[in-house]
């Protein structure tokens, strides 16, 4: 997918919002437990009650991995049912895999055409040669780590680097030149919104993926406050509290409603910045 | 496995060769296409024709990965045939893995349970949280990226930090305190080696794997002058130079030859050093 049709279909559908199908076969509802592929039939559930209001799906690949080769087959299953049903809908792998070429070559081969995923999520700590691989991919995104949203950010990603700046803008600040804005994108923490405008002067143009609104205490309009640009320029992440809203049979349900009340939002902040005309 | 179990090892076997099984569908010998699991087929090959001589095997899971969930289940099967063929032998997932603590938790899951690796690499660029997760683990093993051996290196690990040390430095300095030395291990790249004796100033007692000998250029001996301790400390990984040694029906031979004459030098050093005694 081009970041043109992620940007067109954010203004069709009046949402930037990410559902994160981090899928864990001990949270999921009894009623479910029965079925061949437990994990498929709950993100199938997920996926046809809440396309209307999101524009991407996030697929964590460690709760497909705790199962091994068979939560790889459910994963495949995942993405491949999104491809075929909802095709405009732009497909993440949060995978956060990085390594020396020759071995990021072999992932980005896995994520972008065995998966056959629109973009995968890329830890860049080994640099450029660890990076490159993935973007020598058409239609393909990579969307490298900038600031995380966990507490443990603070061990590395915010310690100062001999500039007098954050060791993760350090990162931004080289790996920026590592690709075009179009074929790249970042994760900037939605728990972190203090430090998004530093981001934003350094990366006006690239699009943000923000994980962190919902179970770990991200603010909507804090964040977009200081996030959005002339393109929208943000996609926003919720995965526990859309998809685990509810435990019995009627999970799907309250997950479409919590996606709604997300899109609702999404859809006012959108309005009042003039983003539709 | 423990540690001890690791090191005895290493006393009896006088190696402390490590075989990374970077198993490539495109490089194996044309004459095992032909069979169920090509990969598993090849990598059983190597392993019944090198054991003798390493003291464990490295699984690079970006290659079993590109072939998807069917990748797993030869990944799978090669794990299973180690531990049960060969139980002393220490295995290493080199993942790379590393997220937010709910999410590694699920990485330490896969690696550690579900696929029943005795050790996985973690990139620590997220912090504590990312890597607690692995330590709470009896009996295995979590090796943290030190110092990498590709160029990109210089990108981020080698840029300096406001205390006017390496990056990661700071990264070890603060990652050491995490866990306890009999759960953790550090990559330093064999490219490396004028770091090694800082490495060491720091962490003198902590393990090291160290890739980068054979096809990445490292060198045995200069590694070693700054890398060993008392305990050795230190694990040796080739991948390509041995697994891939000859292209032809007899290329598990040709890699018991290899990793033969790199067991050869390791014992001449360890005798050097009257390690044995």
């Amino acid at each position: 997918m081009k970041l043109e049709d992620l940007i067109d279909q954010i203004k069709n559908k009046d949402s930037f919002l990410c559902i994160g199908l981090d899928t864990d076969i001990n949270k999921i509802p009894e009623c479910l437990l029965n079925e061949d592929d437990p994990i498929f039939s709950f993100n199938k559930s997920i996926i046809d009650h809440t396309n209307k209001y999101c524009v991407a799906y996030k697929i964590n690949t460690a709760f497909y991995e705790s199962l091994g080769a068979k939560g790889w087959v459910s994963m495949k299953k995942t993405v491949d049912y999104i491809n075929n049903r909802f095709p405009k809908i732009f497909t993440i792998a949060d995978a956060k895999r990085g390594d020396i070429g020759n071995t990021s070559k072999m992932y980005a081969q896995s994520f972008f055409v065995e998966m056959n995923f629109d973009s995968v999520t890329i830890n860049p700590y080994m640099g450029s040669d660890s990076v490159k691989p993935f973007l020598e991919f058409e239609n393909k995104i990579s969307i490298l780590l900038g600031l995380t949203s966990n507490t443990g950010a603070n061990d590395i990603q915010l310690k100062t680097s001999n500039n007098d700046d954050f060791i993760f803008m350090e990162m931004i600040k080289s790996s920026k030149e590592w690709g075009d804005k179009n074929h790249m994108m970042y994760v900037v923490g939605a728990t972190k919104p203090k430090y998004i405008e530093r981001i934003r002067s350094v990366i006006p143009d690239h699009f943000l993926l923000m994980p962190g609104v919902g179970a770990q205490g991200g603010d909507l309009d804090e964040i977009c406050k200081y996030a959005l640009n002339d393109k929208i320029g943000i996609i926003v992440n919720s995965s526990r509290s859309i998809i685990y809203a509810s435990n019995d049979e009627k999970f799907a349900l309250a997950a479409e409603d919590a996606a709604k009340i997300l899109q609702k939002k999404m859809k006012e902040i959108l309005s009042s910045k003039k983003y539709n005309s």
